[in-house]
């Protein structure tokens, strides 16, 4: 009798909240997972917390891995020493293979859980910048995961579940308040104080702010 | 004037000792790393960091991943309390997603240095268990990487090398001596000692011995 499991990569963020509330109405019990990679905002993984404990997740997983040592991003402490030669083709805020990385822990943790399902609350229309957020990268994902693991070897079938790849900010907001989300404590922004409270002026800011204004929602972030 | 760059992950063992000789004798200038995943065996450590001084890596990095906190296996200290349902397919060395963890990281690090090879030392012969270290997965993986990184996307184009995936044994330790491996420093055994001294009895070393025995080369192996 014991409902089917999901792992959620849940961020802390608008997203991956939105898409942790999906897996719950499609009557998942979930497992969450957050990656504590060296991002400035700490706030984020306290918001993974709050959100974990409020959808009963069976069990929240902070897992470190340290970015820093083998990347550099404007969102983790760069550690360039490594780099030999430098391209300016790469955004400030891509962090290299970030959701490879992730979702390879994730799927290495749901295989371990005996689950297939594993959501992930990438999204290709605001952040059509970032390669690793896009349906063609995921559809090629989930493949190689088949193949390469013992779950996809003995007849089993990860599904990467990608609820938002194709929403729009707006859309998001209005799926989320479909589903009894709540906002106020997600943490978007790049530059959020300890208590998770948003500064209003950065990119990730002004996306959100935007996500409930076209819904004519009001703003459920907290600001400093 | 620089060489090509490329990185190699080295375990410290036959396969991937070989492997690094291969790529630094297609005149690559590599960057090694070496995973400490939890394994019991840390002398495999010490061996990486030898082999990474003797061909002259540029770096040689130790990646610490946590392997145990998600996954479980007989080659590390399994943490068997997130396991909800038990499954008696997956033999006890398999650690889930390895070479899929190792290849993204690698691949990332890869990007943040500019290149765009890879070298991996798996191998589909002897250890045909193990679904990641197959030509099937590793083409779809490099499938992968090239959708889901800016390397792709920007034009570039990442290659796994993996000369050993068809090679048995005996033709692995036939193509190191021929590139001048000495292969007294690697480790293979599941429970070397501290100095990295070979057991001798487990499923690897009988697998090892054998690759020297079928080529009539004397056994290199240093036992306790």
């Amino acid at each position: 009798m014991s409902k089917k499991n999901a792992v959620i990569i849940l961020s802390g963020g608008m997203d991956s909240v939105t898409s942790l509330a999906y897996a719950v109405n499609k009557g998942f019990g979930c497992f969450s997972i957050t990656f504590d990679y060296g991002q400035k905002s700490k706030s984020e993984i306290r918001a993974a917390h709050y959100y974990s404990k409020f959808y009963n997740c069976k069990k929240h997983k902070i897992f470190q891995i340290d970015f820093s040592s083998f990347s550099s991003s404007a969102l983790t402490e760069a550690d360039k020493s490594v780099i030999d030669d430098s391209s300016n083709k790469i955004p400030s805020t891509y962090v290299s293979m970030r959701n490879i990385i992730f979702l390879s822990i994730a799927c290495s943790w749901a295989e371990t859980l005996s689950c297939e399902d594993v959501f992930i609350g990438a999204n290709a229309i605001d952040y059509s910048g970032y390669p690793d957020c896009r349906e063609d990268f995921l559809k090629a994902y989930e493949k190689m995961i088949n193949i390469g693991s013992k779950t996809g070897s003995e007849g089993g079938n990860f599904k990467i579940h990608r609820p938002l790849v194709n929403l729009s900010k707006a859309e998001i907001v209005k799926l989320g308040h479909s589903l009894g989300v709540n906002y106020k404590k997600t943490v978007s922004c790049y530059q959020a104080n300890e208590e998770g409270r948003a500064c209003g002026k950065c990119e990730s800011c002004d996306l959100r702010k935007q996500g409930f204004l076209d819904n004519n929602f009001p703003d459920e972030t907290l600001y400093i």
